[in-house]
């Protein structure tokens, strides 16, 4: 029987990472780190840095694989992502069969929580054969950013939406919510709102030593965050950021 | 200079506790214990089994204290809790003065992240003299929901709502989303909803010893919910519960 262990790891901090996940490093026979090409090379190091740090256990192994690129000309978003999810699927596989065969306890390291805008449980499901999965939860970068800025997310009582910089700018803002967490923005959308009466709290490589944030009200420091966004990309090679608004009810 | 740390402590499973979780108690010259009255005596227990279970410092002491309770009398849910959260702010500000005095670090424990439905940042806010406020985020019921289901929380690139019960019950399935989380449902709200085309995952006492799960097709387990939670709220002498809904997009 093979069980895959999906360890959720936090944001960046390796303080964020839970008992359980220590453990659950600890418990496996292979963790599969993997490698997605430059761009993304601080956060295998991340990975590497934080089995470095809480693995005791001398009979876990540590594997490295190169993980498939997605097909960003496919045109078809959910198709380009299926494939992809396939492909990562099918290299899992292949990796797990090599490295362990058929039985023991492979763990993956997911950067947040798994169960947050994140592939791995989908890419779980398609192996072949199908193992156990367990999901250990980790701190997201929702979490973080509230930290960050002592912010409680919700208001008393109140829902609050959790969406993306694409549904954000092609929709505006959400009906029936007075808070909105935006994930997964490659650009700026907050730029395609009416600012007036919005807040933002907002933040990029959140719970890493290079944490920036930025709060205030929209109108004001939306251009500060834009300029401040930009710099700190060209600067990283990549950026990582989400952010919450507010509106006055 | 006071410092006030408000700490997640996850949603009961210890192994939820971070790695700076575990720092921040340490570090902290005092741990506030509210205790809430024999309903929730649980919940107390479980601060205390932390404590004794991760503190290293033998300078850091434990004070329990007692945790004025909220006027369900009064009509305005708005004001009570207005007029709850300045009394306990009196009662966090007393017993900090007459333990610590102005200086040092407290340490509160909060059930899951401070900043997830959860009052100990308004509170804090409300103290005099204002503390610095130092937020440790923590593992929180919707993703040990998610975790128990092995459940990815949104679709891919969509959004989700997280939502109270008694906004289900009064709004019905809000307009926009597909996926809602239900938080503080004091009783069943999914039972005012059609169930046609609606999947529940649902859980209670996630992440303690006495976890229960179900999911399926609302029409078929909602009724077993029901049942459920009623026998295991006589058994216990209290729930907490949440769970998640996906409709057929």
């Amino acid at each position: 029987m093979l069980t895959l262990s999906l360890i959720g790891i936090g944001c960046g901090d390796p303080g964020q990472l839970t008992r359980a996940a220590v453990a659950a490093i600890n418990a496996a026979d292979f963790v599969l780190i993997p490698r997605k090409g430059s761009a993304k090379s601080d956060l295998a190091d991340l990975r590497r840095t934080i089995c470095a740090d809480v693995l005791s256990n001398q009979a876990t192994r540590i594997a490295e694989f190169d993980l498939p690129v997605r097909d960003a000309a496919e045109a078809d978003y959910r198709k380009g992502v299926d494939d992809w999810h396939d492909a990562v699927a099918a290299s899992w596989s292949r990796t797990i069969a090599d490295r362990l065969g058929s039985e023991g306890k492979v763990a993956l390291l997911i950067w947040g929580d798994p169960s947050l805008y994140d592939s791995s449980l989908r890419i779980a499901r398609r192996l072949n054969p199908l193992p156990h999965i367990e999901v250990i939860p980790g701190i997201t970068s929702i979490q973080a950013l509230c930290a960050a800025h002592a912010l409680p997310l919700n208001d008393i009582g109140e829902p609050f939406l959790v969406t993306t910089g694409r549904r954000l700018r092609e929709g505006g803002w959400p009906s029936g919510v007075d808070t909105v967490v935006v994930m997964l923005d490659g650009g700026t959308a907050f730029q395609s709102l009416d600012p007036e009466g919005l807040q933002i709290w907002w933040g990029a490589y959140l719970g890493m030593p290079d944490q920036i944030v930025m709060s205030g009200v929209l109108a004001e420091v939306g251009p500060h965050i834009v300029a401040m966004r930009q710099e700190a990309r060209e600067r990283h090679g990549w950026i990582m950021d989400s952010y919450i608004l507010k509106r006055r009810p």
